[in-house]
């Protein structure tokens, strides 16, 4: 059989000004706010929103109802999610089961780290490869799997 | 020097009735089944097989000797694996130390987890950023690095 | 408005003999030696250096200030990283606080690991999914997150 193929490449994106986007990327329905940098190999998806003066690198994965402040730099192969498979299934269209995720701004996601729907305050770091599973309500740099508070800032 | 530059994108793959891919991918050789949606930033290697009704979602790779039932989910950037590099080198051509993957149905994958090659009974759902080590024949909740189990379904 | 895009694909990468990329990539200035093999979705960034007879995986980053010896396999989705946020801030373009990362020949990185700056001697592996913290000075297996090692080789 001949599978539907989609070429989406940018579809219905508001880009503020003065935003570089490097292709190939996966962009449809979301806001991406001034001075913002996107690489290669980049998804945000629909209703997602990135602020002002951010850093989306290479590889990295935004999804629906994730918000993102100003000056974020959200590292290569950063992952965000919606859906917890919570009830063991997974949610697909039935979106009262998706959770969503508020960032700050000045927050800077280490590259390969994984971002549960969660709320995280201004100024936070996370490192490199950790899972980030509860709302970091500190600001402080977090790392591991599970991100643990390693100290204040 | 030039290199020898590739542009495999679709080649060789044997998809199912309404499969829907996302480009750019890098599928070759492979078996898609029915109603399995395949999105952007995927490679799936020759001889790798996925079922019926399954969500490969972005930058997901699937290598040669996995076998994946139906109505699985394989997050953004889950990574499988068929080298373990047991003799501390790489196995390259020499297929004899492979290892073969084979998971059931309705498993779910969360976003940038890891499976070494592995058997995973029907129902496993794995957390976002496990490491999976070992065959998961109990239906339940798995996480962490390495993942365990942290309760039946 | 509209955003700036840049289509970069290859450009001004230095390669040896007998290299393979498979599009599509993302590599700029940088060097790759004979023989090697780099796969889709790669991207390579100015001034790194990839010796021969390496394999570059899909999905894998790795990023300027990092050199890789010869007969090196870096899996899918591994990263590199030369910015620590160790002020809590980014770098960005102050390369004075940008960190390098050496990595010896025979080295194998298994898929999804991370890789901070750091030194790694030859023949060591490195266990799929973890997080490299530390410079690795003894010849063996090292896993998790953080990196221990497992036994020497």
């Amino acid at each position: 059989m001949t599978p539907s193929i989609k070429n989406i490449d940018i579809v219905d994106v508001e880009f503020g000004e003065n935003v570089t986007v490097v292709k190939p990327v996966n962009l449809y329905g979301c806001r991406i706010g001034d001075g913002t940098f996107v690489g290669p190999f980049v998804e945000i998806q629909r209703n997602a929103v990135v602020g002002k003066n951010c850093k989306i690198q290479s590889h990295a994965f935004i999804c629906e109802l994730v918000e993102i402040g100003d000056n974020c730099v959200v590292s290569h192969g950063v992952m965000f999610i919606n859906d917890l498979f919570k009830t063991g299934k997974p949610a697909f269209r039935d979106k009262t089961l998706w959770k969503a995720t508020k960032i700050g701004s000045n927050v800077l996601f280490g590259s390969n780290s994984t971002i549960l729907p969660v709320t995280i305050v201004d100024g936070v770091v996370i490192g490199a490869g950790s899972v980030v599973t509860k709302n970091l309500l500190i600001k402080g740099i977090y790392a591991g799997n599970p991100a643990k508070l390693l100290r204040k800032l």
